[in-house]
This record gives structure tokens, C-alpha cells and sequence, in this order.
């Protein structure tokens, strides 16, 4: 019986991080939308969604010391509840980080945040970020070591679009500092989600025992 | 003979988490004069020290299972470990965000990052970020819950230097678009160092028995 809950305790642990994981790139994926179509009402729907959830985030830190106290898990089950922690604050920063980019629709608006020249660009880092969140997802629910290998690849061309950006924002921009600061941000903003999921699908990959985890604190 | 195995291992963990606290206030000070004073050499000297740091946050991160395992510790000795954990994991990023500020010096040099109409300003954030910091390492040696709700006041205090320091870029900066980001970044470094720093604090109010943890995840 004491295995059986062991068993489900980690269990729901597992899927709470797998929900919230597949949650926060639903949300990346909304926001870059909301982003692009100057839609204060999607962004406002995400600031929603994103603050609904931090309730769940507070339910698997509360369900961490917990586990740890009633199993006393070992060896896997134990690495599995401690990345759990960690995850979970990686999960809650992709949030609050899409939150900044809702935030950023809403109070430009009716101007857009992004204007035309870093339009490609912005959309193509939005399009990188949420295909490192689903991937980072996957991972999590699939605990598959090679995704988290081959997201490393996807972050360095995030890594290089961001360079990019920069580049464009500091030659002959027309559109004034403010926008400047607002698209570099964006950047920024974009950078840290991904940087947070490929974390995230690294930890899985400590998890299934590689050692992926050197740099990974 | 075990139990003293237990404290050793538990004061061996408060200690370490004491030291990289104190050292990352002492970084942010040591950055924070290079950058005021264009010393590309102090920047440099910040980078190797952070560098030298992170084996200590691995050790940190190793000690946490470890602990676990063998002493399986319950109730506050518990919330020690995991806050341990997750403090540490803040300490490592504000490491992270002052090395941000050390590459700013050093990509920029012999040039200034930091224009004279923004330097007080700058001189301002980097102060009140200092004494978040101080206030935070202090909290962990002593565990003083009331210096971790004083903090939240001079966090107060940052985030208004960080929007006036917007108003200040958005209102006819003459300096151009490079040196708005860069000082819009260095803002947000500053920033999210003070967050860490005030979020170390809150878990020591948390491990003394507060419930100051909410929306501390």
C-alpha cells in the first residue's frame, strides 16, 4: 500500500509538471499571436491564463516537501522530486515572461509593439521559442534524452536570431528609442523563455541519467 | 553520532549558502564601480570570480541530495534543504546577471556604457541594489525575518529608479539607440539582481516560520 501511494504521489507530480509544461508553450504560442495581431484581448487572455496557473505552481511545490516526507524517495525518485522544484520555478519564469510580453501588447496598444523591419525577425524567434516549448514538453512527458540534446541546437539559432535583432536595432532604426528598447526587450524576453525550456528538457535529461546536468544549476 | 553527522551536514549547507550570498553582494558592488568607472580590468576581475563561483553552486546543488539521503530530515531541517536548493539556484543568476554587466564593460570599452545624464541614475540603482544585496546575505547568516520585510521597500525604491530611468531614455536621449539598450538592459539587470536577492530573503523568512513564500515560487 505505502508503494502504491509512493507511486502515485510521484505520479501526480510528474503529470502536474507535464500539464503546466504543455500549458506554458500553449501560452508562448498565444502570446506571440496576440504579439503580431496587435490583440490587447488575447494578451489580457494570457495574462489571465498565466496568473489561473500559479496556483498549480504553488500546488507542486507544496507536494514536493510532502512526497519527500511521506516516501522518502531514493536513488531515481528522489532526483525526479528535487528536478521536479527546479522545474517548477523554470515553468513559472516562462510564464511570468510571456506575461511580460501580454503586458507589452497592452500597454502600447493601439500602436503596435513591433514595427515592420523586425516584424520577420521577431516572428521567426517566436516561432523558434515555441517550437523549444513544445519540444521541452515533450520531453518532459515522454522523459526522451535525445530531444533534449537536439534542443541545444534550436537555442543556438534562437542565440543567433537575437544577435540579429540587435543588429537591425542599432542600424539607422526609424522608429525612435522607445520602440528600440520595447523590441529589445521582446528579444530579451524570448531569449530567457527558451533559455528556461531548454533547461527544463535538461533536467529531464539528468533525470534519465546523462549528465547534461554540468552547467544546469 | 549520527545526528551529529546530521547538523554537521545541515550547517555545511547554511554555510556555503551564506558565503556564495555574501560574495554575490560583494560582486555586485565590484561591477558596479567598474562600470562607473570604465574599468575594463575590474569587469574582467568579476567574470573570473563569477566563473570560480559556480563550482561552489555545484557543490551546493550536490550537497542537497545528499543530505536528504543519509538524513533524512523532516519539518524545518526539510524546508532548509529544499529552500537551500532553490536559494541557491537564485544566487547562481545573480552571478549570472552581474557577469551581464561585466561583459557590457568590456564589449564597450575604451567607450562608456553608461552617458552622463543617466549616471546618477545608474549610480542610484546600483546603490539601492548593493543594500538589497547586503540586507539578503545578512538575512541568511542571521535568519532575521524582519530584515526580509524591510527588504521589500528598498525593493520599492529600485523599481521606481528602473522606470524613471525609461522616462529618462524615452525623452529626447542624444546619445542614440545602442547606448539606450544598453542602459535599458543594465536597468534590467540591476532589476531582476534585486528580485533574486529579496526572493533569497523571503525563503529565509519562510525556513523561520512566516508565510511570506506566497508567489515566492
Amino acid at each position: 500500500m505505502q508503494n502504491v501511494n509512493h507511486l502515485e504521489q510521484l505520479d501526480r507530480l510528474s503529470g502536474l509538471l507535464a500539464t503546466v509544461s504543455r500549458d506554458a508553450a500553449g501560452t508562448i504560442r498565444r502570446v506571440s499571436v496576440a504579439l503580431l495581431d496587435v490583440d490587447p484581448v488575447g494578451a489580457r487572455a494570457v495574462l489571465a491564463e498565466v496568473k489561473d496557473r500559479a496556483a498549480t505552481h504553488r500546488q507542486i511545490d507544496e507536494l514536493v516537501p510532502l512526497t519527500l516526507v511521506r516516501q522518502q524517495p531514493v536513488a531515481s525518485d528522489l532526483r525526479l522530486v528535487l528536478a521536479g522544484l527546479r522545474m517548477n520555478t523554470e515553468l513559472h519564469r516562462m510564464d511570468v515572461l510571456a506575461g511580460h510580453i501580454a503586458k507589452l501588447v497592452v500597454a502600447r496598444h493601439p500602436a503596435q509593439v513591433v514595427p515592420p523591419p523586425v516584424r520577420p525577425l521577431i516572428g521567426a524567434m517566436a516561432e523558434t521559442t515555441v517550437r523549444i516549448a513544445d519540444k521541452s514538453a515533450l520531453c518532459l512527458a515522454t522523459r526522451d534524452r535525445i530531444d533534449a540534446l537536439q534542443l541545444g541546437l534550436d537555442d543556438d539559432e534562437l542565440d543567433v536570431q537575437y544577435q540579429r535583432l540587435f543588429g537591425i536595432l542599432t542600424d539607422a532604426w526609424p522608429y525612435g528609442v522607445q520602440a528600440a528598447i520595447d523590441v529589445a526587450m521582446l528579444g530579451r524576453y524570448y531569449e530567457r523563455f527558451a533559455d528556461h525550456a531548454v533547461n527544463v528538457a535538461r533536467r529531464v535529461a539528468y533525470l534519465v541519467g546523462g549528465d547534461l546536468t554540468r552547467g544546469v544549476i
